[in-house]
This record gives structure tokens, sequence and C-alpha cells, in this order.
């Protein structure tokens, strides 16, 4: 009988939110299931990685047959932690999810769930972020199974080029069945901040960040474009940021003086 | 006369760090200094953002006719304040740094210093991250000087395309002067992880975070190569981490079932 090959499963809303237990649970039908995930929310944590303090890892009772541990750090640490410290050596997949919450666009720069995905890429494991665009706690989650299946036995029959990763993003549950799945390039768009302040019992002033996604793509091609019109997005990144067509320009500058 | 261009200044090493003090010196040349930082070192933290708990702004006074805030959150909670809360619309160039150690190759992803020019080039400014490749804290910027002169001037008067911002990596000072200022593309590295596991008192375990740059690239045209070879590097980053490339290969999988 073939080894069975080994899972990681990690996100950024912690391990006990749902959409981990999901993502875990249809992980067990592809192989040996081993949970490293933050033991408290670290949305918006982006690539942060803990080197000013040190890390615990808690073993944690997810579910039958399930490895799981729970890790004072960010998204990023836990991979770090899995790899070099728990494994030892580097899983045949990490899948990081399923988000709750839209992680399309620029949001790939945000996301928790995106970093630990593109740091397994930067180990050269073939990774995936998976995300429902519903924030409700009570989001379901019934339709992200079959999306979920298809996409893991797509990589892990074909693989995923060296430096990439991917990243996927499911439309809220919804009366229409989704239209299908899409490869799409992220979207252009920024967040159009606003920060509310606010006094303290003292007088002194707090400020709470709040924002609105602005979509500036008109594109078809895109992220956004996809989801909004009942697709599945899924979008390979790369963690090579830099702007190659920009070299040339800049070779063009005069450095004397 | 004219009026002069207003110029953010942040870093992720925190306001009273020596480099930023450098950086806004050599500012005051160029424009009004506007200088928005973290109020602690937020080393590492990469493109996170505070949505948990709000944020304070403190007005600090670091040099004579500089406007200078210590802000409690990370380096694009910075930025964000400085531009939807402090100045209400978009300075002419951002600069980040100068921060204390390199962010070649993959850091510019866990960089704080970096992921603040990579959110100015999100909200539209020309933006650039400076390095200087030593973290020894009686490091001598004097040579930084000259470069942080010329590549400001450059982006003053050139402009950056949108979407893009510079990522200088400056080597230490040696006894050799500088070779001058290459292009690069990002050079391929990972960091080769390991964790030191300690007790504490009470007898549980934790782990410190410890790794090694491996270079992987064997390029002439990387980052690693020009700051190897006494150059200061100069890299244009994009936001668009969309593995274009890809995107025709992922097409011809099969999603049926």
């Amino acid at each position: 009988m073939d080894k069975r090959p080994l899972i990681l499963v990690t996100n950024d809303d912690g391990i006990f939110a749902p959409g981990i237990r999901v993502l875990a649970e249809e992980m067990r039908a592809f192989g040996d299931v081993l949970v490293v995930a933050p033991d408290k929310p670290q949305s918006a944590m982006g690539h942060a990685i803990t080197i000013h303090h040190f890390l615990r890892l808690h073993p944690v009772d997810l579910m039958e047959g399930v490895r799981a541990f729970g890790c004072s750090g960010t998204p990023v640490d836990c991979v770090k932690l899995a790899v070099y410290h728990i494994i030892q050596g580097r899983p045949a997949l990490l899948v990081s999810g399923i988000n709750h919450g839209s992680n399309i666009s620029i949001n790939v720069l945000y996301s928790g769930t995106m970093s630990a995905a593109v740091e397994g890429a930067m180990e050269g494991i073939p990774s995936i972020g998976f995300s429902l665009m519903d924030h409700s706690i009570e989001a379901s989650f019934t339709h992200t199974r079959s999306v979920v299946r298809s996409i893991t036995g797509n990589v892990l029959r074909h693989g995923l080029t060296r430096g990439t990763c991917l990243n996927v993003n499911i439309p809220a549950e919804i009366a229409a069945p989704l239209q299908g799945i899409r490869v799409c390039r992220q979207a252009w768009g920024f967040w159009e901040d606003d920060f509310e302040t606010r006094k303290d019992p003292a007088g002194k002033e707090y400020h709470w960040l709040k924002g609105r996604f602005k979509d500036m793509d008109q594109g078809e091609d895109t992220d956004v474009w996809a989801t909004n019109n009942g697709y599945v997005s899924v979008v390979p990144v790369q963690f090579d940021m830099t702007a190659h067509h920009e070299i040339a320009a800049l070779n063009t500058w005069d450095h004397a003086g």
C-alpha cells in the first residue's frame, strides 16, 4: 500500500474557527493531516513573523485521526514551526483556510491565510489558500467542499510550478449554484480607508481603522469580476515581487553626483 | 516660489532608530517632512495591519522643522494614518527606512520597511524603501546619504510607474568605496530556519526562531549579487503578485466532478 501524503493545514482565523475544521475534514481523504494554526485570530497579519518573542505550541484535540497544534504566533510562524520543528521536512501539500472572508485582489498581501500559502511556496511546498467570501460566523461552508476537493485533487495530480501557490476565493452560498471555477489575475484595487476617532475616559484620542475596498479594474479576467459573477476565482500567486518590466527604464537614470 | 512637496517618512525600527533620523534629515532638502513611524520596533511585521485593536498617535519632538508622530501600530498602519487621518491626501513621496539590516531577496515580503513602501505604491504614492545592510546599533550611515539623495532626486524627477516602488539596499560601510548603483531583480532564496527550544522555570517548552538566509540564485542580475559585490541594489517592486505565466497551464485542468 502506498504511503499516504502528509498534508499541513493552517489558517489565520485560529485553530477553533469553523473554516479550518472543514478543510481538515476534507484533507483526510487525501492523506495524513497535520494542523498547526494560530491559537487566536491572526487576520490581516500579512507575512509577519515573530522575532522579538518566543513561540509556544500546544497540542489540541481537534478531530479524530488528526494531529493538531495551536501556536502562539502568526500564520507564517505556524508554517515555519511545522516544517522545521514538528515535521523536520516538507509536507506533500499545504492548505490554508478556509478563511472567513474574501482575499481577492490586493488582499493577498494583507491576508495571513495567503501569507501562509506564500511561505509554503517559498519552502517549495505546493500550497493553496482557500477563502469563503462571507464573514458571518454562521456562514455555510457546505458548497465549498466540492471546490476544495476538486482543486486539491488537481494540485496533487499536476503539482504547482516552483515559486507559485494558489489563491482560491469562493463566493458566499446563495440561491444560485456556483458558475464554475475561473483562473484569474489579481484585480487592481485599493482600500479607501477612514479612521473613526474616539476619546477614551481620560479624554485621549484613539483611532479605529475602517476601510472600503475600491475595485479599480474593468477587466473580465480578474478575481473581482469572477467572484462578482458567481465563479470561484483561482489566482496563481508568486513571491517574486520584481517589476521586471521596469528594469530597462530605471537603467536610464543618471546617478552621477 | 513653488510649494515644497510633502514627503512622508516612516520605518519599521521605530521612530527613535538612528536610520529614520538620517532619512528625515536628508528629506528636508527636498520638501516639507512629515514623520509617522511606529513607537516601538516593528521589524518583520510584513504587511500586517491592526484591525482587532485601536491605534494611538503621539506627537514626537524629533528634529527642528519636522512634524513627527509615533504610532502604536505597524508600518502599514502608519502609512494609512498619515494618508487618511493626518494629511487627508497623498504626499508627493513616501520614503521608508533607513532600515537597520538587509531587505534583499525574499526579505521584501517579511520587511515592515518594504511593506510600508508597497502600501504607498498601492495608494498611488511614489515610494522608496531604503535599507542599510548592517544590524549593528553603531552602524555608520554616512555613506548612505549620497545614495539616498541620488535615488530620491531621480524619483522626484522621473516619477515611478503606477503600481511599483523601489527596494534599495546599501552595503555596510567598509574600507572600499561603493561601486555604484545597480538596478536588479529580487534573488531567488529562502530561509533555512531552525528553532531553539528551551524550558521555562515551570518546565514548559518554548521556541525561538533562528534562521539562515540561503541564496539559491546564480544570476549576476540579482540584489544578492550586487550587494555582495559592493553595489547598491535597486529592485523595482510591484504589488501584483499574479504569476501571469501560469494562467495558461492552470486553464488545462479538469474541474469536472
